[in-house]
């Protein structure tokens, strides 16, 4: 039987308790398709750091590359933890990740489902894709400081953005927006002011427009996008966007749709030179951790889009349809624990 | 009696409707106070340039810098149409003018008026201000191409961020929390990823901080602001935040408080070396445009920024209150024409 080999990095605060849910109904829906199942912990994260020093070294992402997959809890330090500089395990761990293994597809699904409360009075329906490019942007890492400390120092963040970078997210995102029903694709830049960036966007879109006719194409200011993902959500089919918008976008998104308990996201590679990894997109939320109140929702919903990514779009359909119907039976007079919820998708298989 | 000299910029699309509303009830407002008014139209915005090929000349700035303040209407011409370079009078006028007269203070109010329906479904009560920074970061125009147009090109935008601007606008962020009665400033960055920026934003507020004892001070970063913006909007009392985030929460804020047609902005000078400048933060609308079917309200609230920032507090209270008491009575199922609802505020003045 074809065997699926993921490594599993859990990481720090509610991440270990998630991801536990998420390889519970991995390990049920592989066994029931007839897959073989390879699991393989890393330890890595702020608490993993503290212990040894280290954030990811290269031997780890050598092991890594071995794997069909990543598994992704969650990582960071408590807002207020100085025993951690702020954002070393973000950058140096979860975007070292990224852009070393080429996740240059960060997919995030943006989808209401029945039973959930959106915030939104009139939320209507919600099924949209974010398209987030993951390795370019303003994520780079490149600027500097000039005179740090005095008065008359100059902070810099350059945005760095590749014909080659855009055309291959552009193009994923026409592809997967001619895969869909509709067939509606939203690029959202901020083009009227980011003038450079925007227009390598711009002609992009205009130039991979014409290879698919079949899909409609608009365009908007990242602020007026803001406004259409409160008031009319339903317009959205696939938006295609940035590194930097897409990380705005799709906490909003998530907002909209009920919460970052139930938003899940893809790092993919489509070229196949690495693995790719999924992940909730919540935080590690340290404030509850531990406690078995965070929802396993959103790792499970990962693992889905793993098993996708990897072919196996019957058993990620069975997670999906396994979550969808355990939320719409949910009563959030009584919420349950962590590992209860799992176990009733476990179950719903 | 003491004299308001004010330059008009009413500019495209609804620009002039929604100006003309604003400037009715400024004459009325100052008349019954016993100011003195003398406006001083020009003629600038897309159209303007068709006509003419100025965007914005030197002359016309010098001339507008003998004011004592700008009031701005909106300009841009439609998002499809050609025959004027996209973002070129947003860039070459607006933020010119912005950069021109130094106005680092992008302040925007935010405010649920009772009778407004937001589209959130439990807003609570919303009262907030935005500081936004409006002469660096993202928006100065730095940047380039190289290879434009073939496989290898690269585009880059580079966020410049300096001690002074940032200090500046902190330091105004914090001096309007002090003044308010829950007293509570919250900054928003991405200091996790966008580390030189972030951390000079983040040092900056540690070291004004001390001198604020009684200002509580949060941070979040931009992705989780746009969550709780929308689950929880009234924990916010004033955020300051640098040029690109403060575009994009000023929408979003915008939205949950019934949408931009009621969000006034000032674009302001605190050192008064230039005239400030005063607008709504909705946009040119062409698609309604010389229908009279815009809300000048966020216009006439803007004018009422435009009193405060001059000092005539009162005159600007009296604004405030009749918008309020109107927007109360308005009903939604019979909308009234642009200059109907202008000369209902004035009459409720
Ligand atoms: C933790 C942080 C670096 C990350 C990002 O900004 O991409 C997170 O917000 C996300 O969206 O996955
Ligand atoms: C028109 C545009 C340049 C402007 C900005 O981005 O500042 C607008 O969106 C605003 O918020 O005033």
């Amino acid at each position: 039987s074809a065997l699926i080999d993921i490594a599993v990095i859990a990481g720090d605060g509610i991440g270990p308790e998630v991801t536990a849910e998420a390889v519970k109904v991995l390990k049920k829906v592989t066994a029931s398709e007839g897959l073989s199942l390879k699991l393989t912990d890393y330890l890595l994260g702020a608490e993993h750091w503290l212990a040894t020093g280290e954030t990811l070294s290269e031997e780890t992402i050598q092991a890594l590359r071995g794997h069909d997959a990543i598994l992704f809890g969650a990582v960071g330090a408590a807002p207020g933890d100085t025993s951690i500089p702020s954002g070393l395990i973000e950058r140096e761990m979860l975007l070292k990740l990224r852009f070393s293994l080429d996740h240059y597809v960060n997919l995030r699904p943006s989808f209401l489902y029945d039973g959930v409360a959106s915030p939104l009075a009139h939320p209507g329906t919600i099924d949209f894709l974010v398209v987030r490019e993951g390795t370019e942007g303003p994520y780079v890492g490149n600027g500097g400081v000039l005179r740090k400390g005095t008065p008359h120092e100059v902070a810099t963040e350059v945005s760095v953005n590749t014909a080659f970078g855009v055309e291959r997210i552009v193009r994923d995102g026409f592809r997967r927006a001619n895969e869909r029903p509709r067939k509606k694709l939203t690029y959202v830049h901020k083009h009227n002011v980011l003038v450079y960036a925007g227009h390598l966007w711009k002609r992009t879109i205009e130039a991979i427009a014409t290879e698919y006719p079949e899909v409609s194409v608009d365009y908007l200011h990242v602020d007026a996008a803001m406004i259409f993902l409160v008031t009319d959500p339903a317009r959205f089919d696939v938006i295609v966007t940035d590194n930097l918008f897409g990380d705005i976008i799709t906490d909003l998104a998530a907002a909209v749709t009920g919460g970052i308990g139930l938003a899940a996201s893809g790092n993919i590679n489509m070229d196949r030179t690495a693995p790719s990894m999924f992940e909730p997109v919540h935080g590690s939320a340290p404030d509850i951790a531990g406690k078995q109140k965070a929802d396993p929702s959103a790792a499970i919903l990962s693992a889905a889009l793993l098993l996708e990514h990897l072919g196996h779009v019957g058993a990620a359909s069975r997670i999906k349809a396994a979550v969808a119907s355990d939320i719409a039976m949910r009563n959030s007079a009584s919420p349950r624990a962590t590992s209860v919820v799992g176990d009733a998708i476990a179950q719903a298989l």
